[in-house]
């Protein structure tokens, strides 16, 4: 077949659509689940193994267990565990996993038992625009090679690969169809995200992760993390623990500061980055609960929804905020801070003087926080700040270049 | 406190309720996260242990990561995956597992690093009847023991412990309260089972397991899975793996043997027997897509929904079956065999001889089923036989007093 009929045939086992296959034999290349293993590139059997070795052998734990739905040994309590993953992922895409009239010919069929991954940079870290493009060769004799720039290329191979392999029921085996190929593969889009709102309704870790996990198997690349909002706050802080205790939904719906870093350590191993967002002014109602302060007293009695007061020493405390935010957990570089819907009657007739300016509309304060945040986190706490396009409608006078709007 | 204000207050926490606490102090132990470990008893250190201590030794992780779902060691995947469990379990559990008011004052508190467990039978199998009943005593020193006459009595109560470990936010730490007190529970009702139906709509291995674990939480210990129906046949067999080939909904929405096997191994490590239905001489619609001479001609022609012809041919190819399912797969006494809803139009101007006797009427014909069944389920796989309600009403003459009706 032509490299566009293989295509068309992946059509229904891999997605996303890969960039480029060809050519496209017609041997089947059966996958021996008890022998298969991943071989990693050499240097991570260094001493010192760069850093995406830890990222490679996550994967090979994972992908193990993904090719091999049906196999799990209950013996083995972590085993077992592993079952649940691969079993809770296998269900996503049990549809496409299984090929009906598969049966044996009785021709020899080259076997293969171990998957090799080269990866050029092991070091390359997961920033937006980082090379996730990857090759996936395999050869008439059955060899099998995943070859990237990055880890990050590789984690995508892997993931192609495992939607390749497919179980037969009848032989109670696993075999990957129309060898030999060579495909290649790049993503159009450098961020490929999922926005989640946990603070309408709380999340907990468990879900967060599947949820993550889910989009590995799509290839998205960016967890956009709503966190904080009017009806709850259940983000933990160390120097205000006040602001969860009070703002969450209930004592229990709330996160340590242990179960942020997993998710984000999750997604990291699984090559997705997770941008957290704080959304202010507005959206901030659930942060009244602890810190009255922040509001003009105005706002507090006459508003339903709040608006954070555009003063310093406003802006010092969410600054405080969120260094110790950006510290400890979110290490991405970028930054979301919201700023869409500001309940701007929580400022009517509000006049700030700050810097030798007086601000007194709406737009104007609303421009005033937005430059002053802006200016706080990029320049102190050295991230791209990311704002809704309310910011940019309203305050673009006050943004520079650098500002992203979404 | 009276033991009744102790049982108050517990009302919120435990679920069951539990049978006695006495007499209960105004104690607190915090539960050392990184030292607390579980003492099996000593015959378990043997070389040869009883059966028992493996279902401790499952259960003692198990309940390892349930004391403490805010400290899972995110560098090993084996405890991430762990994680997945306990933070699945204790979202379920969540909102009981936090005390929200609770700063520590100061007082040295009794530490617990070690819970010991004591069974008198290691060996009880786990059997309709079985002994569940267990003591739960903390002294005021702090020393926690479980104590049960069979491992089954164990698990629960480890279940009831576990839900008396209440996490702390503020201080990171965990703790139980009102020490010291001395539990007694035993179950009110010795069959304490769920139905479910993954005929209808196909239930990945994984589904299963979590509602078994989410049984496990309820202390409830008998899992009824309707495995065949009209709609789809997704259980295998390895002598008529065309069953589930032509019968299932998709290639992929049925079971491999090792799936269904892992299934009831996951159950029996939880106390929760697996009582299998495979209804019959109605609900099997499916079953002729691979085997139409198990029905008559005119009933295939006319009616959409079927049933089994009663005769000895058709009894003989089930009881081959039901003797590979219960010899591989299904150990428990109980084997379900439905006979509800026959639509008795299959059977229309249908008469059967056999052994002597004639069956004319639907009546007659489904006694003659039922009353066959029973015998070969009963006296030649010594299985102890469920039906519904409906062989009773209708066919009571043929059931012997060993009859189980639901």
């Amino acid at each position: 077949p032509s490299s566009y009929d293989l295509r068309d045939q992946l059509s229904g086992r891999v997605w996303p659509l890969v960039r480029r296959v060809e050519p496209g034999g017609s041997g089947t290349l059966t996958v021996d689940h008890d022998r298969h293993s991943f071989h990693a590139p050499a240097a991570c059997a260094s001493h010192a193994p760069p850093a995406g070795c830890r990222v490679l052998q996550h994967a090979f734990r994972r992908y193990q267990a993904l090719f091999f739905p049906h196999h799990a040994d209950v013996e083995s309590l972590s085993l077992l565990q592993e079952d649940m993953i691969h079993a809770l992922n296998s269900s996503l895409r049990r549809l496409r996993k299984h090929r009906p009239d598969d049966r044996q010919q009785g021709r020899p069929e080259p076997v293969l038992s171990a998957t090799d991954v080269e990866v050029k940079d092991l070091a390359a870290p997961l920033d937006l625009g980082v090379d996730e493009s990857y090759e996936l060769a395999v050869s008439i004799q059955g060899q099998m090679t995943v070859s990237a720039q990055t880890v990050w290329g590789a984690l995508r191979g892997l993931e192609t690969l495992s939607q390749l392999v497919e179980y037969n029921f009848p032989t109670d085996s696993y075999a990957i169809h129309e060898i030999p190929f060579r495909l290649q593969d790049s993503p159009s889009f450098p961020h490929r995200g999922l926005l989640v709102d946990s603070a309408r309704h709380f999340l907990p870790p468990i879900r967060l992760k599947r949820t993550i996990e889910a989009m590995s198997f799509a290839k998205l690349n960016v967890l956009h993390w709503h966190l904080t909002e009017d009806e709850s706050f259940s983000m933990p802080s160390s120097s205000h623990p006040e602001l969860a205790e009070k703002g969450a939904w209930s004592a229990g719906e709330r996160y340590t500061i242990r179960d942020v870093q997993d998710v984000v350590e999750f997604a990291q191993l699984r090559g997705v980055r997770v941008v957290p967002e704080f959304d202010m002014p507005g959206h901030v109602s659930s942060w009244s609960k602890s810190h009255p302060e922040l509001f003009e007293q105005a706002c507090l009695e006459r508003s339903r929804r709040l608006a954070f007061k555009p003063t310093k020493d406003v802006f010092d405390f969410l600054q405080g905020l969120l260094a110790e935010w950006t510290t400890t957990t979110f290490h991405d570089q970028f930054l979301h801070l919201g700023s869409d819907e500001v309940p701007f009657e929580c400022w009517q007739g509000l006049s700030i003087s700050e810097g030798g300016k007086t601000y007194s509309t709406p737009t104007q304060l609303f421009q005033h926080f937005v430059g002053s945040m802006f200016s706080r986190a990029h320049g102190q706490l050295n991230r791209s700040v990311i704002f809704w396009d309310e910011a940019f409608v309203s305050a673009r006078a006050e943004l520079p270049a650098e500002a992203v709007i979404q």
